[in-house]
């Protein structure tokens, strides 16, 4: 281990002790103290962020990467409204999740704790510097910070603002490390230190997760891609079929909750496609059909095998005509990513096959993908969708930063 | 992927999703009649064990070794009972963990499903077999099993005979898989395939829990080891310290949760230390200890640094005098396994923040560490003791071998 490595995961494993000592009033006022921060220094943040954007445009880079990298009055006060929502969600730390008494008169509880230390990887985009701060804080969580290595600068400065704010707070010790080394070797040795990291979360494209998959020792929560479906079953009402699908893939097509496949059962389909396709059309979506869908709309293109396993995140949608309610649940279990997948439907019996049968973290009926999120959960905020199974499965909130430990009191017991 | 490994997991990805329709009924039928069909082969099963043995006398193994290898009547009807006892245990498959009505009417639950398919990695007992087929089955869960390469006889044995049982009670695909290609390569193979297989859940020595954790890319919940501690604080009842100790370390010195390290407060070392030798001799337990512990009873061995961190599994124990309770934390945080640790102390709010600064799975106050144990806690049935953080920490009993997913219905909703 590099002195670098070996300095940064000692301290943050100091701290992750210190933490447990905080109370939630210390963490709310800190979390406010920070949230007032970033709008009182945000003349220094923008400076900083301008280097950034400098370099990413000498790069060359897209504008869609400037975008995402470019820092704003706007994109500040939201980073900062985030901060203050932390503060006033329910603090999960300490709170008791089953409690017994068993016969030999011990008092067992099980009560949720910090995971430890947090090791954050994602991409040149500053907002998620302050959004993961102040979720792991809120959580008693130590965080590990390594965004993209264009967007230092604006990284460096907006930790230098929260670290003054937690101090004025009154917060004695670091509650995070940015990791200023931004060579992919420092990465990789972070992602073999299982004895000091506790949990990692990569936030990024599909290339960046499985690079962190490959190489880590320590438990990963991660999201591949939201390659999500609607199946318009033979019972579905044509209406709503068409207002959810229109809103699945319009209202935002860049993000993982939107829809990528439409699944059509054949019952409905003669009905619902040249409806379908005349409401895509005056939108701009272009759609890709399997042969029997091209038999029913003309003039889209044909879809091949690569499309159904696709996340266009764009006005690009695949259209499939499927013989069976089975049939669409094996399509999805077999080409989806797991992430949220909508039947559409009358028939109580088919939502409920549906709902049982098919293999994602969000099985919806008669609603849009895209109420796939945290926020619409009510958890308040959101760390990401997991389309993992263990430990947090769909959109992660402030409770699936935690785990628990066992407490156990007596009197003195001991086993016979 | 070799065509063996490749043939097995689309098997066992196609059992995963047929078993979403199996009911509690049918599954507690089956595991009835496996309990039984253990007892009526029992012959064919102890000639196929002898074969075994017979190859592990030519190897001259340990007999330790042989121990764990051998079947017996009495054995066979302890793994019997184990699949009544899950047959009566309550399914959790389908259960309901939250619910809530969002304000713009869409109905949200969380709720308990199977993990899917998931890889146990064990060592040559026969036994640990059948133990995780009722538990992997009662969840619905699909069972990949490795066991160690000399029970091979047995565990086919083993499996033919509860195959042949979930057949006759109307199971009607393979609802677990034997790897019996016990190469490594093919064990590596299938660690690498985490789009099949869900958990890997090694069980065996730290050597065989690394090894699992160096290769895998799927997630691993795993036990390295039990460095159990208990503190005898300054405020303790000495008669009550005593008999903890004694029982921690003496009453099965073998298992993980006895204690290896006993930690005592310097305000009361000179009262207790004596006292705890003498009993210790009377057990023939070998005592190691600090320095001060050696100016207090004399005639012990010196622990070096290296005793911190060692499970002895044997009648040894390490004895550290420590000047404060924050001592014993930081000493228990820093050489111990995050398995169980236990203080004895009359101080309320000693015990409070004791076991809110250790960082083990069971944090215990004034009970034998030997209590943190999957049917102790009530739990009914228990596949390991997770010293992970994430997704199950501690004595994991069958909800640990669930996942959850969100099932919303609605009406029609769209997002604006």
């Amino acid at each position: 281990m590099s002195m670098y490595v070996n300095n940064l995961l000692r301290q943050a494993k100091e701290s992750s002790f210190l933490m447990t000592g905080l109370t939630t009033k210390q963490k709310n006022k800190a979390l406010k103290y920070m949230a007032e921060a970033l709008i009182k220094k945000r003349g220094f943040i923008l400076k900083e962020n301008k280097k950034d954007i400098a370099a990413a445009k000498k790069l060359k880079l897209k504008q869609s990467f400037i975008d995402r990298l470019e820092l704003s009055d706007k994109r500040l006060k939201e980073m900062s409204i985030s901060l203050k929502e932390v503060a006033c969600l329910p603090d999960p730390i300490g709170s008791r999740i089953t409690a017994s008494k068993r016969p030999n008169g011990i008092k067992l509880e099980k009560v949720r704790v910090p995971i430890g230390v947090v090791f954050i990887v994602y991409e040149a985009r500053p907002n998620v510097t302050s959004d993961c701060v102040g979720l792991l804080f809120k959580t008693s969580n130590v965080g590990i910070l390594r965004g993209g290595t264009i967007a230092i600068n604006s990284n460096k400065a907006i930790s230098r603002v929260l670290r003054q704010a937690l101090k004025k707070s009154g917060i004695k010790f670091p509650v995070f490390f940015m990791v200023e080394k931004t060579n992919r070797k420092t990465v990789d040795e972070l992602l073999r230190e299982d004895s000091y990291i506790d949990l990692v979360i990569p936030r990024g494209g599909e290339s960046l997760i499985r690079k962190v998959v490959e190489t880590s020792r320590i438990p990963v929560i991660k999201h591949y891609k939201g390659v999500c479906h609607i199946f318009v079953d033979k019972a579905a009402d044509i209406t709503k079929a068409l207002n959810i699908c229109i809103n699945a893939k319009v209202q935002r097509p860049s993000v993982c909750n939107s829809v990528e496949t439409i699944l059509v059962h054949k019952g409905v389909a003669g009905k619902f496609l040249p409806q379908l396709k005349r409401k895509f059309d005056s939108f701009g979506v272009r759609m890709r059909g399997c042969l029997q869908t091209r038999k029913i709309i003309s003039g889209i293109e044909k879809a091949s095998k690569i499309d159904w396993g696709t996340e266009y995140l764009d006005l690009i949608v695949s259209l499939k005509v499927v013989s069976t309610l089975e049939d669409a649940i094996k399509h999805i279990n077999l080409y989806g990513s797991r992430h949220t997948d909508s039947i559409v439907t009358n028939s109580i019996p088919n939502a409920d096959r549906f709902v049982k049968g098919v293999d994602s973290a969000c099985c919806f009926v008669n609603i849009s993908t895209r109420f796939s999120d945290g926020y619409q959960f009510g958890l308040g905020a959101e760390i990401g969708i997991s389309t993992d199974k263990l430990h947090a499965r769909g959109p992660m909130g402030l409770e699936e930063l935690t785990t628990y430990k066992w407490i156990a009191r007596g009197s003195g017991q001991i086993r016979t």
